[in-house]
């Protein structure tokens, strides 16, 4: 179980399963947003985890401590940039399911702004990773808002990441190459 | 003094000037971008503050409270967001001086970030206030980074911005409407 700014239970137990070891898709995202920055490619940042602070401490003129703060739902999504002129923007979620992925992983106000992005031009998906098949997709944004719309089902199925979004493939540098479909996409589109 | 997410020292005196009452820059921005939100215009959002946490406690399964934190530097500006298919990127900043904007405002990464965006087609700027005189600018990031690069001064005179800036007239809704200028750079630049 992660926590957000990947903070950690202390008394959690160390579990490895055979198929899910290795870096979350957080952690991978980053890695690949680094590389991307390095090589001067694209300029994407995952936001800071809202916060709600509601104490604070000035133990001296130029210190603030935060004393008591809460994790609030985000209104956006979680990572947002620049990348060859066009504004990219997605959501990253897990999930350890083998047959759907549960719509509940993303707020109803992340759906309203998916939606208001792809209307204005942006370039909007979902970065989607099955953990135990070790398959990770990136959803656009149009086709997750379609499935929603048509569909009274409370999760998307398997198959429909399997039909209608593009796996990404394990690369080395960088770890998720997501902006080689980006560039589909923007061939495709735009 | 203003500490992020607006709070404030509680012993701290309520100082009221006659030229600088009212809200703070960052509130009107705030407004500003709920407004070109509500009539669908652009999805331009305040980046919550960066925070390292320190300590956490859960008292319940599902509740997490942070127990200490820290305000840490940005790497990046506090605004960014879409408009008219593009990548919109800015920092706000409110100073006392009636002669200068100091560069110390500014730090280093994002002043790399500024030049960053600048270079890959995105629309990056600043927006400085000048309280005592209420005179708001915006400066972009193209001759931000001129007078940098030229200027051997720790700080923008006012001259600068009246002569290479653009003025940001007060209006009522939006209180600042800055997209009236990005208008004009999009008409004039792209």
């Amino acid at each position: 179980m992660n926590y957000p700014n990947g903070l950690k239970k202390t008394h959690q137990a160390s579990i490895t399963t055979h198929k899910n070891r290795g870096m979350t898709l957080e952690n991978e995202l980053n890695l690949s947003n680094d590389f991307y920055r390095e090589i001067d490619k694209a300029y994407i940042y995952k936001k800071p985890t809202p916060i709600q602070i509601t104490k604070v401490d000035y133990p001296s003129r130029d210190k603030a401590v935060i004393k008591e703060g809460f994790f609030t739902t985000p209104s956006t999504t979680d990572y947002n940039g620049l990348y060859k002129g066009y504004y990219i923007d997605f959501e990253a979620k897990e999930t350890k399911s083998t047959t759907a992925f549960a719509l509940t992983n993303i707020h109803p106000h992340q759906i309203k702004h998916l939606k208001d992005i792809d209307r204005h031009k942006g370039i909007a998906f979902l970065i989607v990773r099955f953990t135990t098949l070790n398959e990770t997709y990136l959803l656009t944004a149009n086709k997750f808002i379609y499935f929603i719309e048509k569909e009274e089902r409370k999760s998307i199925p398997i198959e429909f990441f399997r039909n209608e979004a593009f796996l990404i493939k394990d690369s080395y540098q960088p770890r998720i190459d997501y902006l080689k479909i980006v560039d589909e996409l923007i061939g495709g589109i735009k």
